[in-house]
């Protein structure tokens, strides 16, 4: 029989054993262009808790009554498909099950890329679930294409001691970075310093303010914070930044098992839609003055472009025309003419 | 007498003129390596309304009792400085007054760049203040630099009457873009369509859901939103964004003068540290797999990393496995074994 693990109840907050049920099923035959795969291991991830809610952040919602969407490693044991031989290993969005069918393809692209082969010898066949996996992806991608570390930066990881955080912290120290992991136990913070050769750890369920200990071990800011938690720890790290720093948007653990994510949180938004929010000021720009005044008086004489300005005369009308410009009253540049030039 | 006007009382919400008091003081005469403006046109900013604040959040707060800082377009009409000859005009953080003395440079370079000559014959002064001043290079480069629009994208731009809004919109529009941009009146919402040459506008006090307008507008979403403006009108243009879209932090008006800001915002840590926060979703990298693979198993083989795999056997342990978790009681990936390779 092939035993599968249902989704029966959408979990409130943290799950629990009660919204999920093992069934027992035949053990399907595949058919012409179809594999059956056995299982070896399956894995467990945060994402899937989020496909567990009624209205998922990533538009797809594991239905009640079906297996667990979730990945698996497995062998190859029967086959009518001509690029997955019986004996070889595949990996794929195939289910909390024991044998899988699959033509090789996924009916959520988007979400599920097919499956594809394992090579055996490359390393253990259980990293395909983890670093050389979907988890080896978005510690790679993550942090090199989006933080973009340079040698002597600080790099702060959060949860550091899971398989998308160690890789990265490790990934960030081969590039020559300083790196900081926030992990919630004694045991991961010294696992990450002596094992995988972090920098430094803060252990944020023994320590009182982060924010403040941040500042002590990177007195001069964080350079990439590869975000994997949201919530209050990304609030503490984000106090002390330093100029120019990236923050990849990798997962929000701390919040998914909430009833009520924090409302209004732009990140969710950034995420969904894989978006780039970025600090502008203006001081930063002032020594390429010249490029812009060119090309916008350049655009003036060829008018292309217009400009309006709402003028107030004399001094003792700044401070009315400063409370009007602020509730909105001006077309334009607001300005305050004192004298004829 | 040279008159100017002091900031007595920090503003508590919408400033007033009980904030303020003008006082007269003798003109004041160069010493060497200084020179004076008498000024022709004050600005008023949306940022002085921060700088008002206890504490702001650009980290300088104009203190009580003095002029209130605030750029100046005026001409030098004594000069006992080599570069700033007297009949020529100049720009600068000079201060809400009819005569500044200046010695060319700026005690708070980072927050105001130094006095900057004004060349009469590219456009009438007062543009020193506007297109081509500050408003000028933060529409130029937040747009340009940060947003990198490109033909065909669409751009939605708030506060988009403003000197910042109206100039991105109309530079977004001379690269080829879609421009929709959000103003607070229909006088306002005609200027921009029938003047500037926007595509369309959204009056936000008379819209009740700007989000379901803009769905209209832009179908395929948003390609990179210029914010002006923070709060609410944010939020409903981020819950249209196209896949990739960008996000220029400008400015906040709409919580400048909130007494209590928004709260948990990484907007403010964002512009703050001009850093940049993406969205990540590693399947949007599954094609770059062999890449990634390639590095991690090499710095595998090396020694150079090393991971760790937190092991459950057996189907009936896959959502014990699974809570612990998301409860953090994993070293590294979290796997359930269902039968050895």
């Amino acid at each position: 029989m092939n035993r599968r693990i249902l989704l029966v109840r959408r979990p409130q907050g943290m799950p629990v054993p009660e919204d999920f049920r093992i069934e027992a099923a035949p053990i399907p035959e595949p058919a012409d262009g179809q594999f059956l795969v056995r299982a070896h291991y399956l894995s467990v991830d945060p994402l899937q808790r989020v496909r567990m809610n009624e209205s998922s952040t990533y538009g797809a919602t594991i239905p009640l009554g079906t297996p667990v969407w979730g990945r698996m490693v497995g062998k190859v044991v029967a086959s009518r498909h001509p690029a997955h031989a019986v004996g070889s290993f595949v990996e794929g969005m195939l289910g909390w099950q024991e044998y899988a069918l699959s033509d090789g393809s996924s009916a959520k692209a988007e979400y599920a890329p097919g499956v594809t082969p394992v090579d055996p010898a490359l390393a253990p066949i259980s990293t395909a679930l983890g670093i050389l996996g979907m988890p080896g992806l978005t510690a790679y991608f993550g942090l090199l294409a989006l933080g973009q570390p340079q040698p002597g930066e600080t790099v702060v990881v959060s949860a550091a001691a899971g398989t998308v955080g160690s890789l990265a912290g490790q990934i960030a120290r081969i590039k020559g970075c300083r790196v900081i992991g926030v992990v919630g136990s004694p045991a991961k913070a010294a696992h990450i310093v002596d094992e995988l050769g972090f920098d430094a750890a803060i252990d944020y369920r023994a320590e009182p303010d982060i924010a403040a200990r941040l500042r002590r071990l990177a007195p001069a800011g964080v350079d990439v914070y590869m975000d994997n938690v949201g919530g209050a720890i990304r609030d503490a790290v984000m106090a002390h930044l330093r100029r120019g720093a990236r923050i990849p948007l990798i997962g929000r653990i701390s919040q998914m098992h909430q009833a009520q994510p924090m409302s209004r949180d732009p990140q969710v938004a950034l995420m969904h839609a894989r978006a780039r929010m970025e600090g502008f000021i203006v001081y930063d720009w002032v020594d390429r003055a010249a490029e812009a005044h060119a090309a916008i008086a350049g655009w003036l004489r060829e008018g292309r472009l217009t400009y309006r300005e709402t003028i107030h005369d004399g001094l003792e009308n700044t401070v009315p025309a400063f409370i009007s410009m602020m509730q909105g009253g001006n077309l334009g540049k607001a300005l305050v003419r004192l004298s004829p030039p």
